[in-house]
């Protein structure tokens, strides 16, 4: 089905996702691309990359925070190694719902399985039920699968809407998740892709010399122009003591190329490496699905 | 036992930390106290901050950061919220090892039970081994304990070294976690600690406007002065769009209290809220363990 066409007359577009069918990977791509899209599961980061890497997919979607858990730090490693670069992003919320085997009753249940960070973010209904046994799966999505295709009455899974829609299962309890504010931020990653016209976002990865003032120096010429940090953290740099890396996400004016790239060329002597993650429209720019469709076909 | 006197004569501490015996922010309290301290387990980090803020322990130890996992960010919150203070810090490797009942047989095994972390640090273990369930629960320790007591050769549970000796476990594997850079760094809490003189390091949160330059004008101060900074993280404010927190760590000179001091006062108008954490020595500091057991005791 690669070489199918989509409504515009373009070529289908491929995204790889991390996980299965039904993982919230694809609910965000599908909510950012549409369902013109062909979507490629992989198993694991490392193949999310790959895929695009090889070309078996055009483009790739990862997540890199939630409001809970904080940063993916292995996809921001990922990233910074391999030449694909941020066109967009993507946010959506986190529900965490209970799916069992349609006609059995939530009475008879006895164990419960997901993914680690799923069943660590329903601590209180775990707490409120000790009789239910808790096991930690490879995938949100596939342990739904698994519950609806075992036809177990006594095993349920934690999982998505659309996990349970896709595989037939039943939802016995809306809202499993500890905390309200659990959203997750994914961006859409492409070779190259063009910086579309409401461009308001600048990701960069910094590596910046252990030493006083150092990173005081490199914020200075986008403090200057007036761009504003919406996010920032750093992180020790794998076996090389007192070298650090920061992430940084900047909010810039669309148009304001000449000023962006004279403050990236400003940071001074104490950043030893930038990379330019990507910009790209902000989730809050609400950009037009086709423009961005087109702009990746191109 | 909480009036028994140490070897110094003094009234022995008391210090809480989350999980059960075995656990390792015990191995922490006790590579950083040592033996002597009385160890008060809590089930969760919001009991942790009630023990001490209710008086059933002088001190606490929690987990800031992992290497592998970033910053907890649930003790962060509490920390801000609570009046307690860093009075020192401690860096452990974290090292999961495969505990199951002594007599029984590796090959009998079918289900290894353990925290979701801990379950996800062990990735390749179980990728190596599909025929094994994995079982989320809510501790290390607690895992360790009931496998060894269940007595059932089938089942075995990650943990540590110190739960493993601590409830007659045996080792079946050692060292199952994926990635070998895995360190805890945790803090120890006090009312009011007494800064010691070899204190060299500062941790802050503070909340800023959500306009352009606000960091880079906080930053200042301290870059002035020479002040380095080791970690700093931003954080969206549950609930209050567009307003961030962020955590700060700097490295400073110990006996510098005045230059501190003129840096804190001189943060800026963009600074809406500064909370010092507490000013400490370093774990690479190695201060004398006699030392900081007398200046929390007086």
């Amino acid at each position: 089905m690669s070489d199918a066409k989509d409504a515009d007359g373009g070529r289908r577009l491929r995204c790889a996702f991390q996980g299965e069918r039904g993982a919230f990977s694809e609910e965000a791509a599908v909510r950012l691309l549409g369902e013109e899209i062909e979507l490629v599961p992989c198993a694991t980061f490392e193949k999310l990359f790959a895929t695009v890497g090889e070309g078996a997919a055009e483009l790739a979607l990862a997540p890199v925070e939630n409001t809970l858990a904080g940063s993916v730090h292995r996809v921001y490693e990922l990233l910074a190694e391999s030449r694909l670069r941020i066109a967009a992003e993507v946010v959506i919320p986190i529900a965490h719902h209970l799916v069992g085997c349609p006609g059995a009753k939530p009475e008879q249940l006895q164990s419960v399985e997901s993914h680690p960070v799923a069943l660590a973010q329903c601590e209180r209904f775990f707490a409120a039920r000790p009789h239910l046994a808790r096991l930690a799966t490879d995938d949100t999505a596939a342990s739904v699968r698994r519950v609806v295709s075992a036809g177990d009455p006594a095993r349920a899974a934690i999982g998505s809407r659309r996990a349970a829609e896709m595989y037939g299962g039943a939802i016995f309890a809306e809202h499993l998740e500890d905390h309200a504010e659990n959203y997750t931020r994914f961006v859409l990653l492409a070779h190259e892709p063009r910086v579309l016209p409401r461009a308001d976002k600048l990701s960069l990865v910094v590596k910046l010399a252990h030493r006083p003032g150092a990173l005081h120096a490199a914020l200075a010429p986008f403090a200057r122009r007036g761009v504003n940090l919406q996010k920032i953290e750093s992180r020790p740099v794998r076996g090389r003591p007192f070298q650090y890396l920061f992430y940084l996400d900047l909010q810039t004016a669309p148009g304001e190329d000449d000023s962006i790239e004279g403050a990236l060329g400003e940071t001074g002597p104490g950043v030893e490496e930038l990379v330019v993650l990507g910009r790209y429209p902000s989730a809050a720019a609400a950009v037009n699905r086709h423009e961005l469709l087109r702009s990746l076909q191109s």
